[in-house]
């Protein structure tokens, strides 16, 4: 009796996970973690109304979610001033990359990305056998010009950028965005990965037209509107291409109490505007926890704040052992020099205190090793 | 500009669905369903602890599910006498067969499964390029012998069996299926979807060794467990194939409402029992309301039944738009000659109620088309 005959390709590919959960860590310690800081959710919480939404679809949850998605699509063409062709939900930004990569990456197809930028799109590119190439950030920035100018090099049919960007918090304006697609050769996709763009500045998010061919975008109900255990994201674009998704997707794959929590949070602009209150207060306390122990916060457009430890990055990752071993969860970015930063996820003043409790010992562990 | 290069693959494959949702017959007709009876959905509801646990876990949403489903996968193993190892839950045995295929098909593989089974399994494995051979019912039931014989015949990498079937609702003996399993060819993986099971009698479960590398079989919480619209299934095999799915899955995708949903279900003995005794009350019901129409249902180990309406497939197909047009959500087979036939999912006495009012009127504007 012999086994499966797996694909070349599923062959060929590592069974390593693009991120350990916290979950798996508390495993390991045997411990729960005091404060979970490390996965950029949103302690503050979904809208009540989204909480309430999800608790009343449970006792519905014996029907199927309608594969249309029929009434969270329409209320979000409508927010966003687009049609209804233009957009597809799907399970998080991370089903709908993996959706996205299959329909156009196929095996030795080239594609770009930052050296350091989101691990999980990496993984859709190699899990379809794609090759990726990688620029380096500049300045804790990703680099429209650089990516799009590799993109043209290698011939690329799909080049990623997160605005705000994941790990370092920072952004462009979306105005230099979309100057700098004039430099997009043709027949390359910008997959515009706009996750974090409710906690920034205005004028972060690219004005794109919504009839562009060049670009897809994307969103999620993952992080300022704190469902990212619903797994809703969306992502907008011509309606070819959202057309496209259709012949890949898992039709039935929503969550039925995720599409109503979804719905009900996104009509609920006020709790938006209160949690982006809160995340901007938390970005500023974390600054000053960063600057009382010696240290740099950097400038965040995001829901997490990047803090430079000042040294390499087996440094920042002896920092956020130690930090671990006090039960703050937190991560830190994978390339250098960007990995010399830990990465604090915005929380209530709770946890921030048990972070600023935790901070100078693991400082101290760090230092002596 | 131009828009994105889609693989060869992704220009090839229709836009078409398997499904058409019920949401979107209601949008057409303007109205909603009177009894949605077409889905297979269990009217019943979950277990009101599933129930619970996913209401409490909305307030809990803000974080992402345990990427490795510790808890779910241990309970399952424990529940099945196997090892977590032997585990991998996911978005529901819709996202898993997609995750299986694409791990073993590849452009131009040949799959083989039977005319008129489960078309969503046909579009993941068409969707990867592979090429499908189908052998017909035999009597209404799935033919195990004819599906390997046509596997060995093809050089298959996957055969696809449900038992039960849907959507006759028939059934063999797990011990008929291990025997027949002798003629499956070597490297041929049998996926064995058994997400009726726990409707059908004593003895349907297929007995085969957890370290059996020729079979992979496929549960959910999603029929007899009420949680269709929680998304969650699971497959068993071995440790091998299971840690394959590691290499392809979207590992943070499962909503983690529904995991502490489907951990409240699997523990809820009692209310398993419930639901079979309200399925099997069911059957008897749509049986008689079947002869009272002159018409014969067949034999049923699932929470359906199909009612052969005595003519072809028009015939039928025009019972279920004047069912639908009454406000009774039904389907049908696809396939000739099991086309002749409607199917009726198991619910409450209200709702069969409906349809046996609906039943003769239906009937009476079919014979007059």
């Amino acid at each position: 009796m012999t086994g499966p005959r797996y694909t070349p390709l599923a062959q060929s590919l590592p069974s390593t996970v693009p991120f350990v959960g916290p979950e798996t860590q508390e495993r390991q310690r045997g411990a729960s973690f005091v404060a979970r800081l490390g996965a950029n959710e949103s302690i503050f919480g979904p809208s009540p109304s989204a909480t309430q939404a999800m608790a009343h679809a449970a006792s519905e949850i014996w029907m199927y979610g309608d594969p249309e998605n029929h009434d969270l699509r329409h209320a979000l063409a409508d927010h966003h001033g687009v049609s209804p062709e233009n957009i597809v939900v799907g399970e998080g930004i991370d089903g709908l990359l993996s959706y996205l990569v299959r329909l156009i990456v196929g095996p030795g197809d080239a594609v770009v990305t930052s050296d350091g930028a989101y691990p999980t799109f990496n993984y859709h590119v190699a899990g379809f056998g794609g090759i990726l190439h990688k620029v380096p950030y500049s300045g804790d920035h990703e680099d429209p010009s650089a990516l799009f100018a590799k993109a043209a090099e290698v011939g690329a049919k799909l080049v990623y950028l997160a605005n705000p960007d994941n790990p370092m918090g920072s952004w462009h304006s979306g105005a230099d965005i979309v100057a700098a697609m004039d430099a997009l050769p043709d027949g390359c996709l910008l997959v515009l990965d706009e996750a974090y763009v409710e906690c920034a500045p205005e004028g972060t998010a690219a004005p794109v037209s919504i009839d562009d061919p060049r670009v897809i975008r994307m969103r999620t109900f993952s992080k300022v509107y704190g469902m990212a255990g619903a797994r809703v994201g969306y992502a907008m674009g011509t309606p070819d291409l959202i057309a496209a998704f259709n012949k890949v997707r898992n039709h039935f794959g929503m969550n039925r109490a995720a599409q109503a929590g979804a719905l009900a949070a996104l009509q609920d602009g006020a709790w938006l505007e209160h949690v982006q209150a809160q995340i901007a207060e938390a970005r500023a306390r974390i600054g000053t926890i960063a600057r009382e122990n010696g240290l740099a916060a950097l400038p965040s457009a995001t829901n997490f704040v990047a803090i430079d430890c000042g040294r390499d990055g087996d440094f920042a990752k002896a920092v956020l052992d130690a930090l671990v071993a006090q039960g703050i969860f937190v991560r830190m970015p994978f390339a250098a020099p960007q990995n010399r930063c830990i990465r604090v996820s915005c929380g209530p003043a709770s946890d921030l205190d048990a972070f600023a409790a935790a901070l100078p010992e693991a400082l101290a562990v760090a230092r002596v090793r």
